[in-house]
């Protein structure tokens, strides 16, 4: 199942081409009670397919579930999907993970085509082969690893998408850039607004960085751990927030996280503290809500329990400069507690 | 996650030392309400580990469930099992495919080891990475393929199985034989009874055909195929007969399988009539109770729907000779009916 060697297509006219060779017995699209609306009608002019089947599953976070699951594999048996049935995931994060994680399973796996309609999906979770689900509030706590077949990235999507929307997936790609190209992360520094114009031609540089990392390590045993860069602060708030029945979006949290993660760096790695200043002047205003009185202690806790810890330490993904990451920094809680507290006043 | 390399091994006292190297952070155990009576004392005597948790399911098929698995995911979570975390699965084929399923997806994968303490789960499920669970009473039709980290095969579970449980997995003994090796198929028919003595040396030989056809060919994608001979009739007829909420063993549902495919063999790839009634006379007692007013067109309706068909024909593994296989025969339902009724007769 594991081969990282989708093909990513930057327009939906290939759809018709790709499906044409493949010779699936069904094609099935998933979309939710948004996309359904918002995305379809254009995807289907577009891409000029016939679809057999459309199923819809409500949308947002909190139907990512196991029940959703249920729903979609129900869907897929009374259609009569066997298993050369196509499925395409047409939508945001959710559809994408979840759709993953039903096509991944159904059958012991069917083949399935990504199509994100967001920008967080379209320069992160479609690509690399994350499927899951939330279990019992515990974000991608069941899933599987499972490339999908294609990735068929259309920026027209994103003008459906609230400019809030757009700023946290936008967050991805300064992650990127931070990770591995300086020179992107100067040219984003000088963009005047965040145009879809200017999206269009660098999404595909981004989701490139992302493709080579987990094209060299599809299982995350090493490499691929740069990518939770911001991540470890940013899960947890995302986590804290949920459970007290409030919301956060991916970005804005993994903005802030990124934030401790460079107050951290700075301390241990010795970061340069003139890129520290850059970086963080630059991400304030993607993250325009930590509550002054986080609880620091909760989030801690929540850190040690992240499934990518061993043995409750916590750990860190650290830059020593813009481009040159350390993973599985261990840092002590001490100094998490002191660089949260620090971040949380710059904001 | 597919790589079909996991080490079988014949005493649990080899499982010490390969924990030892593997420095997992917990190690799991899973047991259903029969095995955790009937096999725990004597897997821990023997392996003499220390296991963190220990996770009981209830015994039997119709627990194969997704709810099931969500009790053991919401375990897993509670006794903070992370990515390092081992599980192992002690019990049948419904502990070993809905276990390994769990393990497979619980936060994208964890490392099991299979301990298959009925003979079915010894020579068949155990070995080739298929996990699952029934969905709405379609056989293992959600789930994955993952390799097991190791199988410990030890026949001393088998003393605690009734008679007609160990019938039932010779079943697939005579199968891997009939498929692969005329020389194994001979000394079965020397054989005055079913002895766990013979079975000692008997097993690891069938597994070893299991195991060659499963690391050619992971996926299902080809040679695998093969094992699916007796199959097609032996699952329509398990689904129909649970339908009606009686229950059948897997073993003589695939007896029955068998020897409709040696009728079909017989017309149509010209099977050796004298080998058809060897196998039909050795085979016979093995399957005592397939009811002569059995519906053949529900049985039909089902094998269209069978998950490895494809457009809903009939797909069949025949033999050309004992050892001689054709997968992908197309069969048309006029034969299959005939065939089917002839062999109801035979019983």
């Amino acid at each position: 199942m594991i081969s990282a060697d989708n093909i990513t297509y930057h327009s939906l006219k290939d759809l018709s081409p790709f499906l044409a060779q493949k010779r699936y017995s069904k094609v099935i699209v998933l979309c939710d009670s948004n996309t359904v609306e918002a995305c379809l009608p254009y995807f289907n002019e577009q891409s000029q397919i016939s679809m057999d089947h459309l199923i819809v599953i409500p949308a947002g976070e909190r139907h990512k579930t196991l029940q959703t699951c249920s729903d979609v594999w129900q869907q897929l048996v009374d259609c009569g999907a066997d298993r050369y049935t196509l499925l395409i995931n047409l939508g945001g994060g959710v559809v994408g993970d979840l759709g993953g994680f039903c096509a991944a399973t159904y059958m012991r796996g069917i083949d399935f085509i990504q199509v994100p309609t967001s920008l967080l999906a379209q320069v992160d979770a479609s690509v690399g082969g994350k499927t899951g689900i939330d279990f019992n509030h515990y974000k991608n706590m069941v899933g599987v690893f499972a490339q999908s077949n294609a990735v068929y990235i259309d920026t027209a999507f994103l003008r459906t998408l609230p400019p809030a929307e757009l700023r946290s997936g936008f967050v991805e790609m300064i992650k990127h850039a931070l990770i591995a190209d300086r020179a992107i992360w100067e040219d984003m520094q000088s963009w005047p607004t965040l145009s879809i114009d200017r999206l269009r031609t660098s999404i595909p540089q981004s989701v490139q960085i992302k493709h080579n990392i987990v094209v060299a390590d599809p299982l995350e045993s090493g490499l691929r751990k740069q990518l939770n860069f911001g991540h470890t602060v940013g899960h947890a708030l995302e986590r804290l927030i949920l459970s007290r029945k409030q919301h956060i979006r991916h970005g804005e949290a993994v903005a802030f996280g990124i934030v401790v993660a460079i107050a951290l760096s700075r301390l241990i790695l010795n970061f340069s503290s003139v890129d520290a200043r850059n970086i963080v002047d630059y991400i304030r205003p993607f993250c325009s809500q930590i509550p002054s009185n986080t609880d620091i202690s909760s989030l801690i806790e929540i850190m040690r329990s992240d499934k990518k810890n061993k043995n409750q330490s916590i750990r860190f993904v650290l830059l020593k400069s813009i481009g040159e990451v350390c993973t599985d920094q261990e840092v002590d809680e001490q100094l998490i507690i002191n660089c949260i507290e620090e971040s949380i006043a710059q904001f």
